[in-house]
């Protein structure tokens, strides 16, 4: 048995409760008007994704920075009121902008980019950002937890290469299922793999 | 004041003690006949690393992977007894290699890759890890954080994201300079920004 789970196992004894963690690569949303731009047409789901009603749509963009670009990025639904392209900081270094780490919808005074799509280009004007990592929480969970929408938390992964991410944001809604995102550095700093599981520190 | 700095200062007050953070970007070490293969003659030193007779070399090679490769990539001097290629997972996944965990020259049963220089290609049939984070130490300041040599501690980081991180190994020689290493990964999960410190919890 490796450490991580005897450690996890000493902790759901001691009655601790646990969240599944997620990896977001990167990814675009884009707004009804954008996506008749880029596609001509509106996205077209093709999977669900854990947050109810949110889908991995069919449509793929290439995201162009000063430096370097990404091809085949995917999208996801639905259309937003606002575009935004969502990568690690280790993408914003490929790319060569400086994305500040945002809350998703928090995009004031962010860098901008250009997509390009099947169809036609966007250039967005400001939307790039590296998600701060975050906690989603049904109205339930964050009752048990004893944690409230908004608050910043510490979280211990029970993973590979185990640590303790100390400004974890943690959001409330009865809309969500609950979930840890991390972004592709985080994911890969602590080493994780699908079904890993965090815990939300006291 | 930012909140890590204000910590920063809480944690400097109570007397702890700081070791400077340090980013690791994706290297190569080759052994004296691989640099004759690939660049025709020995490295040639560039400049100095922190760690005491470390240098970057001018040359570089192309590191070809089943999926991807990357080109320009940094060559550390002196030769080694084996060839080693230093990824961070983020790199890994880019070239189509499984990158073990390790410790600097532990590549037993680690995967292969094809490395390519101005003169001639060398193909390692090992020798691609993601290194373990880890802390190098003169044995002066081991003394002083109260650690051994292979020791592993947990690491608070004073970054923009700060993090915990939970599995760091230590390492002891008068030949070292006292610094921690991270990869890029672990380093944009931290948010580290050069000059940052960590601290060895207790």
């Amino acid at each position: 048995m490796e450490q991580n789970q005897i450690q996890q196992l000493v902790d759901a004894v001691l009655g601790s409760l646990f969240v599944e963690l997620e990896a977001s690569g990167r990814h675009v949303h884009v707004t009804k008007e954008q996506a008749q731009v880029l596609f001509g047409h509106p996205l077209t789901p093709q999977r669900s994704l854990s947050q109810p009603g949110q889908y991995l749509a069919k449509e793929r963009v290439t995201v162009v920075g000063p430096k370097g670009e990404f091809s085949n990025v995917a999208v996801l639904g639905p259309e937003r009121k606002a575009g935004q392209v969502e990568i690690s900081l280790t993408d914003a270094r490929t790319l060569g902008v400086e994305a500040a780490v945002r809350l998703s919808g928090d995009v004031r005074n962010t860098p901008g980019i250009t997509l390009k799509g099947e169809r036609g280009s966007v250039t967005l004007s400001e939307g790039v950002i590296a998600a701060q990592r975050h906690i989603h929480l049904t109205p339930e969970d964050a009752k048990k937890f004893g944690v409230r929408d908004k608050q910043v938390v510490k979280l211990q992964t029970y993973t590979e290469r185990p640590v303790i991410f100390e400004d974890v944001a943690v959001r409330v809604s009865p809309d969500f299922a609950s979930y840890v995102h991390l972004d592709y550095d985080e994911a890969n700093a602590c080493g994780f793999q699908k079904g890993d599981l965090g815990r939300i520190l006291p």
